[in-house]
């Protein structure tokens, strides 16, 4: 038994959900996720209904969604993205990732090695979610499987992981998952947290991702009280510190492509003929490729020619094809989150009953924005940038090995056709709205963005994901150029 | 055909573009959304190219869901609420509300009468939006059966409506809806708008529910300039003026029922004995109908027990089975939509796939801050709160119309009680930041919400979903009698 004065406990509960709350105007800002899982008649639900009676319920949510059939064209945590914490919140989530990995496993819907993937990737995503300020809370209630049986004969189970909690072959099944998962969890401190199968546990020291708190349900009030603790330590639990910044940061060297973006002149015949043809084979490959998840996105710097070249790109398809996402600076609810997650709810849903229909995303300026502009505007900390580049890089491998087909464009034009360009806006009265002061401002850090485009090539580009520079002093060559390479990669793509 | 300089028509769109944005800053909010409907192959995707290519494509959305069923559990149009266009920006909407219901008609799983039910909802919903700063452009793209017919020849035709285009009883079937749609429409000013279909066409002058614009597809460059051109028109259309607000507003007379809400002394064994019945009997009924949406709200002052009550209806839930929204002031995001907009997508989905799965929705304050505290502190405009009695009494009719269960509380108290409860909050620790300065300054205004209240119920008092009055200066009768409230109604609702 727990003994403790509970008037005095849900003082201090309240008390750090309040200063959980003002971190974000203190400028530390940080939401706590609860997930909740475990053995059927554990006490999950008591304990969660004696937590909402003590902490304040309006900074805390509580969410459930039904389990289903991990993704197979997304990250299984995507479509828990929109139901996140914003900083200053708690959230408990009952029907999570892992409840969708468990109905996977114990309805053999995938096989060891798509599981295997499927932990990496909540792994990865747990680190960063840590990493970006979400303090992440694992609790697995158990209960030995005799109390198991005893308990089912007076309540009905739920559907939380589409188990028959009656079937011993299932129960194993369970069994060892938990086992496999809690392989890198530390033991709860809390007294009575012995877990009632045993688990064999070790805790490695180089990584971040949060370990298992294991609970005892064999007496529920015990364990409600124990759930409330962790809450308690998930509440006042240290920020999570990222890896100090380089000073200075090692720079990349200037790859001859941003040097000198010059491409041949093209003859305006020629240019139709061969947009007319590009086009229409890209639209052909658009429609073949439907039922995939296909994002592009374009960076380069002010006038480089990203929305004439997205222009062309999308005028063959139907405006039902696809969907363009134009990135500017942050609402004020993006920044109550990780910084990755207004991108996680804009790429292509799996399922398209509420979400459009459109699997082709096209981005104008992208995550990128991390280590481009917010890092030269210092609009986060050094560390923050420093450390999103392998978050992109992360990131855009789960994407990819779920099957997303990830085409980057930068754009590179060089400082005297940026100035023509410039002034051509000035000049032209509908395409003044294009040009605003932040553009003359940028252009004075020329030399920063250049150095910053390098490193982010240099930094981020992968196999799975590789960077198209694209030279675009002539702005017919570069818009051939994003199709044909657009219509080469959709075009060696299986179906 | 129409004949314009191309280049100054840009202009024109995008600078009336950018007052729509800066309508936002200058206290004129106001947003865009248009309807692209109609018949196969007459130009509706050309027409959106082209739109996108001359609008700044940073401020246009296009939307496109796939066509369905319209739900048996929501208004029509409720999926769509988080595709709507904020203040500021276009939306273009293809798979819309009418795309549904055409769906539904041509595949007949509508009967006549669920047709008529759903086009109603559609009406109110659209007046509603445009009282609340929402422009609406209707386009319905036409072309003649011979046409159409000829072009099938040469393109695929897309499964917007989930029609077979060859089929002629289909044809006719659109054509008919066609006729009834638009038998409320006027006729576009532009020139080549005779519908191919030669529609009736009148025009009732006392309905703000916008008309349809008939676009004539047999040409496709002439349809889609003339797209553009309805599209300018929407965005420089005066904006919406509400009817004048009534000074003074006329007082509803106050009920005893909030003068003088004392209720009975109860033994506390007793109420703990009728407290655990009743809490068994609402789990059973909870549980019983979980298939059915059922949405509770509390209104009342501070202190009056709304939290408490909320506590002891929910802790003989499962967490699972239930969901809290509690209402606080409105987001930045939620100030650029309609007001009722931040409650739609809080309310239960028919689509439980990618929402939570709880059908029970409870609100701790709600829709009805816009006649109480928004009234009272004249947060909102004086025409924009004396309307929102009808508006809220259309949305609240909709929601029960589609067979969601809707109960009402408003709990009250005295003004002696509420000192009482103030100063026990200041003076137990776990209860103190339960109250604030604000909830002192309210109390300053007590007969002004006194008054508020009661205009609020003789305004919104209906059938479909009446108020129920708890007295509450004893919290523990107030506790009893709203659960058997609940219980009562929940007892004789229709599985």
């Amino acid at each position: 038994m727990i003994d403790f004065d509970e008037d005095e406990f849900r003082l201090k509960l309240i008390t750090a959900q309040y200063e959980l709350r003002e971190s974000v105007q203190i400028g530390r800002p940080r939401g706590v996720l609860v997930l909740v899982n475990g053995i059927e008649t554990a006490g999950k639900g008591d304990a969660v209904t004696n937590l909402r009676q003590w902490l304040d319920p309006r900074l805390l949510k509580v969410v459930y969604l039904d389990t289903q059939e991990p993704s197979q064209t997304e990250p299984i945590w995507q479509r828990f993205s929109g139901h996140l914490p914003r900083h200053g919140e708690v959230t408990v989530m009952f029907g999570n990732w892992y409840a969708d990995l468990i109905y996977a496993m114990v309805n053999k819907t995938l096989t060891k090695k798509e599981i295997a993937k499927h932990r990496q990737h909540i792994e990865t995503f747990e680190m960063d979610l840590m990493a970006n300020d979400t303090h992440l809370v694992k609790c697995w209630f158990d209960v030995s499987n005799k109390t198991l049986k005893k308990r089912l004969k007076n309540q009905k189970s739920s559907d939380l992981y589409g188990i028959d909690w009656k079937d011993k072959a299932q129960i194993e099944k369970i069994r060892n998952f938990q086992q496999l998962i809690q392989a890198t969890s530390t033991p709860s401190t809390q007294s009575g947290s012995e877990t009632a199968s045993k688990t064999p546990i070790k805790n490695p020291s180089d990584t971040h991702s949060p370990v298992w708190q294991v609970i005892n349900g064999e007496d529920k009030d015990t364990a409600a009280k124990q759930f409330a603790q962790i809450v308690y330590k998930g509440l006042t639990a240290p920020v999570y510190q990222r890896a100090k910044a380089k000073r200075p940061f090692p720079k990349a060297s200037i790859p001859n492509c941003l040097l000198n973006p010059d491409n041949q002149n093209i003859d305006r015949e020629d240019y139709k003929t061969q947009l007319n043809a590009l086009q229409a084979e890209l639209a052909k490959l658009v429609h073949k490729h439907r039922k995939k998840n296909i994002v592009l996105l374009f960076e380069g710097m002010d006038a480089a020619g990203k929305g004439g070249a997205i222009k062309r790109l999308v005028s063959p398809l139907d405006p039902r094809e696809y969907v363009i996402h134009n990135i500017a600076a942050p609402e004020p609810i993006e920044l109550q989150h990780p910084y990755l997650w207004r991108f996680w709810h804009r790429l292509p849903h799996a399922d398209a009953k509420n979400s459009t229909n459109s699997r082709l995303t096209i981005f104008d300026r992208s995550w990128y924005g991390r280590v481009l502009v917010e890092r030269i505007e210092a609009l986060t900390s050094q560390s923050a940038w420093q450390a999103a580049y392998e978050e992109i890089n992360r990131f855009e491998a789960q994407l990819t090995d779920q099957g997303t087909v990830l085409i980057k464009f930068w754009l590179a034009i060089d400082i005297d056709e940026q100035l023509k360009r410039f002034k051509e806006r000035e000049n032209t009265p509908h395409k003044r709205f294009k040009i605003t002061p932040d553009d003359w401002r940028n252009r004075d850090r020329w030399e920063e963005y250049v150095q910053a485009a390098s490193d982010m090539l240099a930094l981020t580009n992968h196999d799975n994901a590789p960077w198209h520079v694209i030279a675009t002093n002539n702005k017919h060559q570069a818009r051939l150029a994003v199709l044909s390479n657009c219509v080469n990669i959709l075009k060696n793509i299986k179906k």
